[in-house]
């Protein structure tokens, strides 16, 4: 085991590892730039070290403060947590360069993952379902229709260079797709200079459904089951859950089959989660990306495994072999997590930073609270809005839902705006009690 | 199901007691004294009745201004949490005569299991060991010598008279158990004017292990295993944990078994405490008393199973079924709490009021917090110092250490002294951490 790591982030996730690390007896060296300067959870580590300004390009993105801070702090390996630099491949290969453990995935991996096109074949290598549609571009209009009958309408007309939905068509029948591949292929030609398009199966109404994995440098790797995270906002999650309601054990046991069998074939080891479309209508699931790191939503897992997913990050990367089989991993009961952003509902949701002026915390039975922000702690504008995230696990899915609703009414703050309204009136939503939203529900609804 | 009721206590049971109705959908009244006037948890009940002074005897013990507030609140039951009027069959009965549901056990099982003499029999009556001892007052000192014989030395003479150690003697053999019986006669003479002594088996080291049970209307009863709760300090819990260390599974079996033979021969329903003196020599235990409430402890029991107990005895109360079995109930992992008292370790552990001016709270991956404060908070002088529980929850009882380990060292308070530095001690001994306590431990050690 190592003696000691760094921790190339900020805020709870920084906390959290903190915590896996003093939980193993490793020592940990936490980074800060100035404007985090003075966050009680850095106290928490063995030492700390500023490593530049606010701007995360000269902190927290920086390879190069990043790699003199660990070797300031003498470190054995460094733990990127999420976003920042946790999925630079790049940044993997520097920490290798200088002896330094990366707590993540293998650089090749992250590489093949992190390009679609080889993601998409290594998916259909391993036999896991993507979204149907064209190689490459479709330039032939009767071969178009050809392939639209065969993967069956709606198809999904997109711009090769496209981006923000421009270029973009829903074709319903065959008169619309012949007119939305000009009309596409002009619109795309106007706004990229670049006239490609290619098709795709359109699924309506998808729920996103993702599944967590962890796998050593031995060659085993496992699923930890998976998670509903269709509630969304502008692509960012607000509510997640663990199991995904109304799924098919029959299609929960291949999905989850499905995310080992793509990362075994990848080469992946580490924590990973396999993120998945899954077609409200008939349950079919299809490969989007794997994101290569720890993810947010991690807890909702730890909750019905039992399972401490940093602990074995930690572990795998000191080489250790997964010390539990797929078959006695549990999923027991039902795990909610709400994210807490420091955002302005009345503001379009933009970052609300401050100085919090009066915390009360939930607690109780079944709730669990990660977040590194008390009265007094200033959100800082530079970074992520999250300011904590509320865990509830409880025997069945209602119970669980109940124990939420009553948690969320118990959180109180003063001096910043968060999105605890709105994800209020989303557990108190009939649409997600029954457990049949898709994920358009939030933005179509709130 | 009851459609409101009242909560006749305060602090964290008061805030737990609202956790629970919130969940089941039931209405609370929350009452107070103007000592707790502006406590924050009030807010989160229906409703809140002022009944009175600070002084606990015209607000908390009052009968009176309870029932006058239940009246108000338009109640259909009363949860008296523990302390205060919790095992009171007094106040049980008026708040049936006033057509009131007592969250709690019937009447006539309070009374029996009140008085020790007829708690013995009952135990005996269940076939439950009870400390041997002679049947009443020792007048004959051969007689005296045969059974210390019997019941092997060493043996406590004690005044049936006695309290606070006066009147009493350890005997290792006939001649300081007859020199013993004469000196403590004429001490417990002396000092309460009767004379009269008797004979216990002396258990040198013993550890408190109780059993939470579970029993509802309809005859049937269940064991949610052990809590050792031997970590105390002048008869107070310091640290309580699920399953006891070291406790053979034989021992466990019939342990728990007796607390279930026990509550049934007693008539006893709702939650209750069978609590038992372990002989940590020959791990042979003793009925001591039964706990006819919920306890601070219960949130440990409640890790361990999976089961609220707060939910359960209001479905009890309203005359539901209990809905699971035995078989059913799991004992997953280890769990440790620690209370956390404002006292001033530099002070005897005096009760320490005042107001919270900093409060940084642990969270994370298997902590549990249970707590009524926060920044600003100002505990008053006149109750409990109880000001919050810490929990934790992981699959072996090493992990459940470290867990604690780190969880208290996140705690920070400002404004208040606690008993947090005394905590952190006892988690790091090597005593507790290898099980091998016993009750006289934290104040031998510390």
């Amino acid at each position: 085991m190592f003696q000691r790591l760094l921790i190339a982030n900020r805020g709870e996730i920084a906390l959290r590892v903190i915590r896996a690390c003093r939980e193993l007896g490793v020592e940990s060296v936490a980074v800060y730039s100035s404007a985090d300067r003075g966050a009680a959870y850095l106290d928490l580590a063995d030492q700390k070290i500023c490593i530049g300004p606010p701007a995360a390009s000269e902190s927290y993105l920086s390879i190069k403060h990043l790699i003199s801070a660990a070797e300031l702090g003498n470190v054995q390996a460094i733990h990127p947590g999420y976003g920042f630099l946790s999925e630079s491949a790049h940044f993997a290969e520097v920490c290798r360069s200088c002896n330094i453990a990366f707590i993540g995935p293998p650089e090749e991996a992250m590489r093949k993952l992190g390009d679609k096109v080889t993601a998409r074949s290594i998916a259909q290598e391993a036999k896991v379902p993507t979204v149907p549609g064209s190689d490459g571009l479709v330039t032939d209009e009767n071969k178009a229709v050809e392939l639209a009958e065969k993967i069956g309408y709606p198809v999904l007309i997109k711009a090769t260079a496209g981006g923000g939905g421009k270029g973009m068509r829903v074709a319903r029948n065959d008169i619309a797709l012949k007119a939305g591949l000009k009309a596409a292929a002009q619109e795309a030609e106007k706004a990229f200079s670049n006239a490609g398009v290619y098709l795709e199966k359109y699924i309506e109404k998808a729920r996103h459904v993702e599944v967590q994995i962890l796998a050593d440098t031995h060659g085993n790797a496992v699923h930890l089951w998976e998670r509903d995270c269709s509630m969304q906002r502008k692509h960012q999650k607000l509510v997640e859950e663990s199991p995904a309601p109304n799924l098919p054990a029959s299609v929960r046991k291949e999905l989850c089959a499905a995310a080992v069998r793509l990362v075994k074939t990848a080469g992946y080891y580490n924590a990973g989660t396999v993120e998945f479309l899954l077609d409200v209508r008939d349950n079919k699931f299809y490969f989007i990306e794997v994101n290569a790191r720890i993810q947010v939503e991690h807890p909702v897992t730890e909750l019905v495994t039992g399972i401490d997913l940093v602990k074995e990050q930690i572990r795998v990367a000191a080489g250790e072999k997964l010390s539990f089989k797929q078959k006695n991993i549990p999923a027991e009961g039902s795990a909610i997590e709400v994210r807490i952003n420091a955002e302005d509902p009345a503001n379009d949701f933009r970052g609300c930073p401050g100085t919090i002026t009066a915390l009360r915390i939930p607690g109780g039975p079944g709730v669990r609270w990660d977040s590194h922000v008390y009265t007094g702690y200033t959100v800082p504008p530079f970074y992520d809005s999250l300011i904590g995230k509320l865990l509830v696990h409880r025997a069945t899915r209602g119970e669980a839902i109940a124990t939420m609703k009553r948690a969320l009414a118990e959180f109180h703050i003063e001096g910043v705006k968060t999105t605890v309204p709105l994800l209020r009136e989303i557990i108190a939503n009939e649409t997600f009690r029954d457990g049949t939203m898709d994920t358009t529900f939030v933005e179509r609804t709130f």
